[in-house]
C-alpha cells in the first residue's frame, strides 16, 4: 500500500494556482498517495481559517496557501510556526521579492473570481469560437482564425483547439481526407496561420485502435488500415506543402505540449 | 507609465505552474508591468540554464523555478546566491516538506510532458465529448454525460462546459427555449446530473447586448428585450422545477468559479 501525504491548499480566491503545484508535485512521488486531499477556496475569516488549520494539524497534513490578504497570512504563518503545522506559501514570497525592488504592495483583492475583465471575456468568446469552428463545421470561420489546424483523424485537432481556446486564441480546424476537397476559403486564409498536424504512422493507427475499442467497434477497418494511414498522412504532407503550413508532429506529445509549440511559432510570427 | 517588472520562468518541462503563479501574482498589482517576460521551458542542461541567469540577471529580472532536477536547481541557487539574483524555487521547498516526513526523494522526472497516461486520455475524450454534445446537438449525448448543463442563451453553459472537460468530466448541454419542446431523452437522464445555470435578467440582457454589438448586429431586438428575457427565465425556472434540477446563478461569477462550484457539487453526490 502507498503511504499517504494529505495537503490542504487554502486560497482567498479558488486556489488555482496552489492545486497546479500539488499535481505537479504529486508526480515526482508515483509512489505517495495524494488522493486525500483537500480544497479550501474563499477563505476570507481568521476563525474560519484558524479551524482549517487546527484541522490540518489533526490530520498531519502539509498547507499550501495562496491567500493575497496579509493579515490571513501572517495569522496562517504565526499559527504553522508555534504548532510545527509544515506550511508553505505561494505568494508571499513573490510578494517581498516585488516588495524589495519596488516598495510596492499587492492590493490584497482575491485573483480570478472577480476578474471578469476584457481578456476573460476575449478568452469566453474564444472558446465558443473553437466549438463552433471545430472539425470543418464552417469554414467561413477560418478567415476570422489565428490559426487554422489541419490534419488527418486523430492528430488532436480539437482538444488542442479548445487548449488554444482557453488562451484566447481564435482557433479553427479542418479534417484533412482525401475523399473530400478542399473548402475552397482555405486559400484566402493568410498561409502563415495555417499550421498542420502530422504524426507517426504506427501510433495513429494504435490511437485510431483505441477509439474504435472505446466505441465498441471492431478494427477489421480501413480507419485502422497502416497502408491507408499512409496514405492519409501523403495527402496531408502534399496539402501542407501547397499551404506552406508550419508543421508540428504531434507523435507522442501531450496537448499542452503541441499547445506550447504554437503559442510560440504564432508570437514568433507578431 | 507603468514601473516594468520582469519575470523569468525556468523549468525542465512546460512551466505550466510557474505560468499561473505569476498571473496570480500580476493582478495584485495593478499598475506594475509583467509584459516583458519570459517563458523557458525544457531546460535540461547546465550550460543553457547559466546563459539563461546570466541574461536575468542583466535584465535585472525576477527568476521562478520549477525545476525537478535536483543538481539543476542546486545550480540555480548557487549561482543567485552568488550574484543576488532574486530567484523563487516553486518545487523544492514542496519536496523537502515531503522528505523531512517520509524521506522519499522527488523521481525528477520533468513533468506533464510525457505524462500521458489514463486520466490524460479520459480529458482528452471528455474535451471531444463536450464539443459533440454541445448545445443540445445530439441528446443522446446526455445518457453518457457525467453532468448536462441546462440554461437559456448566454448563461455560459458552452464554456462552462469546456472547462469541467478539461478536468475529465463528460459534461453535455442543451439550450432552453420556450418555443423549443425538450427533447424526449432528457426523461431518462438521472435527475442528480442535471444542472440548471440562471442569470439576473438585468446582466443577461447586458450580455447580450454586448454579443449582438460584437457580432455586429443591432439591439432593436426581442434577443435584448427585458420581458421576453424574464419569460425565458421564468419557463427555465419550470423546467428545473421539473427534472428536480440543482440550480447555479452565474450571475457575476467567473467560468472558473462556477465550474468549482459544479465539481463540489458532483463530488458531494459521490
Amino acid at each position: 500500500m502507498k503511504s499517504e501525504i494529505i495537503v490542504y491548499t487554502i486560497s482567498d480566491s479558488l486556489g488555482g494556482t496552489s492545486r497546479k503545484l500539488l499535481s505537479a508535485v504529486s508526480v515526482q512521488y508515483p509512489d505517495l498517495d495524494f488522493n486525500n486531499s483537500y480544497r479550501f477556496p474563499f477563505v476570507n475569516k481568521e476563525d474560519e481559517l484558524l479551524g482549517i488549520l487546527k484541522d490540518a494539524l489533526n490530520d498531519k497534513a502539509i498547507v499550501i496557501s495562496t491567500l493575497v490578504n496579509a493579515e490571513l497570512a501572517e495569522t496562517a504563518r504565526n499559527f504553522s510556526q508555534r504548532t510545527g503545522l509544515q506550511y508553505l506559501d505561494l505568494l508571499n514570497p513573490f510578494f517581498d521579492l516585488i516588495r524589495a525592488r519596488t516598495g510596492k504592495k499587492p492590493i490584497e483583492e482575491p485573483g480570478i473570481v472577480h476578474r471578469l475583465d476584457k481578456e476573460y471575456f476575449n478568452k469566453i468568446a474564444a472558446i465558443e469560437f473553437a466549438v463552433k469552428y471545430d472539425d470543418g463545421k464552417n469554414p467561413h470561420g477560418f478567415l476570422e482564425s489565428d490559426v487554422v489546424l489541419l490534419g488527418v483523424s486523430r492528430t488532436s485537432k480539437t482538444p488542442l483547439s479548445m487548449y488554444l481556446a482557453n488562451k484566447g486564441y481564435k482557433v479553427s480546424n479542418l479534417p484533412l481526407i482525401p475523399e473530400v476537397p478542399l473548402p475552397q476559403l482555405l486559400a484566402q486564409v493568410d498561409k502563415k496561420k495555417i499550421i498542420g498536424l502530422t504524426c507517426h504512422p504506427d501510433n495513429l493507427s494504435r490511437i485510431r485502435t483505441s477509439r474504435l475499442d472505446s466505441l465498441g467497434l471492431n478494427h477489421a477497418s480501413k480507419y485502422t488500415d497502416l497502408e491507408k494511414i499512409y496514405g492519409e498522412l501523403e495527402y496531408a504532407k502534399q496539402v501542407f506543402a501547397q499551404y506552406d503550413a508550419y508543421v508540428i508532429d504531434v507523435t507522442d506529445k501531450s496537448i499542452e505540449e503541441t499547445s506550447y509549440l504554437v503559442e510560440d511559432y504564432l508570437k514568433n510570427l507578431e
